[in-house]
């Protein structure tokens, strides 16, 4: 079941970290640049199997943001599929963040796209339940047939999250914990050996009150933890995002592992692989000894 | 201004109703599917292309739903860009149907690459507002910048709408009343000569009561209304969606159209045709003579 195979390789790996791979054209080193100026789909794709080589024994999983493949249209398409492939023949869970969201009819394709066995095919998709349960229903088709998961998108961390998400309803809750509640219900019957099911949520390190209020809310709930680096989020602040055992979450940097070169010099992919190692390091000093149990 | 171009064409044509190009390769014919069975999206295209010569002097405008694309990959992907430059030489509005939403940063990408100058270039964007306002900003911008539009998913067309959607909040409104509210707001400094912003909002017709009341609460904000046909929606029921004079609004129709071969007989493209042209009449019956004013 992959909410366990992602469980093992965190506790393998002694690691609850996933490298972004939102790889803007611009993160490359200029000398690359150059290079691929004329073809920048192929250099995002090989920048990428570059930083998959170098973390791949160190980290569980990778996110690849399909935000910053689709400016560059069916090549840019192609490098994000072959990511993902790369990324998966290196042993890692892929992510596919592409917070699709529809009715049900026109989910159903995209849980297809993402959750099949095509092209585009990974182990996890983030989804957007504005549409509610028919709108969601799709992916979970796909993902008891074909086990996969997805992460709903709760409460996420950008600056006005809040504008809709923590806006109080009638009955006491918030929108971002009623939207929780939908999540944890919605993985409902799909809990793994170690208690959590297909059904993951979004939830952004940069709101560590939330975060905590959620973790006890959503036991069943894996989160999907971003906002960690480059936009404010550190490992003090996820704490409470995770179980006991340090389980129940993984922790997403982007910027801070592709563009770590720029800070700390050599070349990009070694920076990338020390960047990971002292993003574990800065989490496990928080989290303690991370167990599958 | 590009929402004043649409409302024009709408008068211009006396059609508020927009082709929906959700075309799944099971809608072809089955000796097209035969022919184009290796090739999937070279079908796709074409089964478009002779859709959009068929229909283009009748309507002003097609909704290219991405998700249909998607699962063919790479190829999918081109085949929805050609699809897209292909309505827009026949002088349609094309809006992408993607319903994308995400953090600033990732947001910039999208609305690069949805509404740039690149492969996936269309004149309007369907974004989801879950993140709020630093989420739509970057689509704001391409907006200004390219003259360019965006519709915001208010109250979807799919049953479960309502399980977040309709919730009550605190204040009163509800989550979709608040979710309108942000999108005429986000619309503000940028109307056209017709009073309407370049910010719309997804309107399902299967809920008349509810657009009612939004056509009332956002006098600024166009809308764009699915459900009509297969979902079940009809004249009637969308009529509150208008303003006086039948503005306001543009109804999608997806398989009533592609797949009114099945019904009518005769080819796909001239049972297109026909079922846009009782689509117009319908609409026109219950919302008089349009006028661009």
């Amino acid at each position: 079941m992959i909410v366990d195979t992602l469980i093992e390789k965190i506790a393998e790996k002694q690691n609850p970290a996933c490298v972004g791979l939102d790889t803007s054209f611009s993160y490359l080193p200029e000398t690359m640049q150059r290079a691929y100026a004329e073809e920048k789909a192929a250099g995002v794709l090989e920048f990428n199997k570059n930083i998959i080589d170098a973390v791949c024994d160190a980290v569980p999983a990778v996110k690849v943001q399909i935000a910053y493949y689709e400016p560059l249209g069916a090549a840019g398409l192609s490098a994000f599929a072959a990511t993902c492939r790369y990324a998966k023949e290196r042993g890692l869970i892929v992510i596919a963040d592409a917070k699709r969201g529809d009715i049900g009819a026109t989910a159903a394709q995209y849980a297809e796209a993402f959750l099949g066995e095509g092209e585009l095919s990974a182990d996890f998709l983030t989804v957007n339940g504005y549409l509610g349960t028919d709108g969601i229903a799709p992916f979970m088709e796909a993902c008891k047939q074909n086990d996969r998961g997805i992460f709903v998108l709760v409460k996420t961390s950008n600056p006005s999250s809040g504008e809709l998400q923590d806006l109080k309803l009638a009955d006491g809750r918030t929108v971002y914990e009623r939207m929780g509640d939908m999540a944890e219900a919605w993985g409902d019957g799909s809990c793994g050996r170690y208690g959590y099911s297909r059904v993951g949520a979004v939830v952004g390190a940069t709101y560590p009150e939330e975060g905590r209020r959620l973790r006890a809310r959503l036991p069943r709930t894996f989160f999907l933890i971003p906002g960690y680096g480059a936009q404010g989020g550190n490992a003090a602040m996820l704490k409470g995002c995770f179980a006991a055992g340090g389980m129940g979450g993984i922790v997403n940097n982007s910027r801070g592992i592709l563009c770590a070169y720029q800070k700390r010099g050599g070349t990009y992919f070694e920076a990338a692989r020390a960047a990971a190692l002292s993003m574990r390091e800065e989490l496990l000093s928080v989290l303690g000894e991370i167990c599958a149990k």
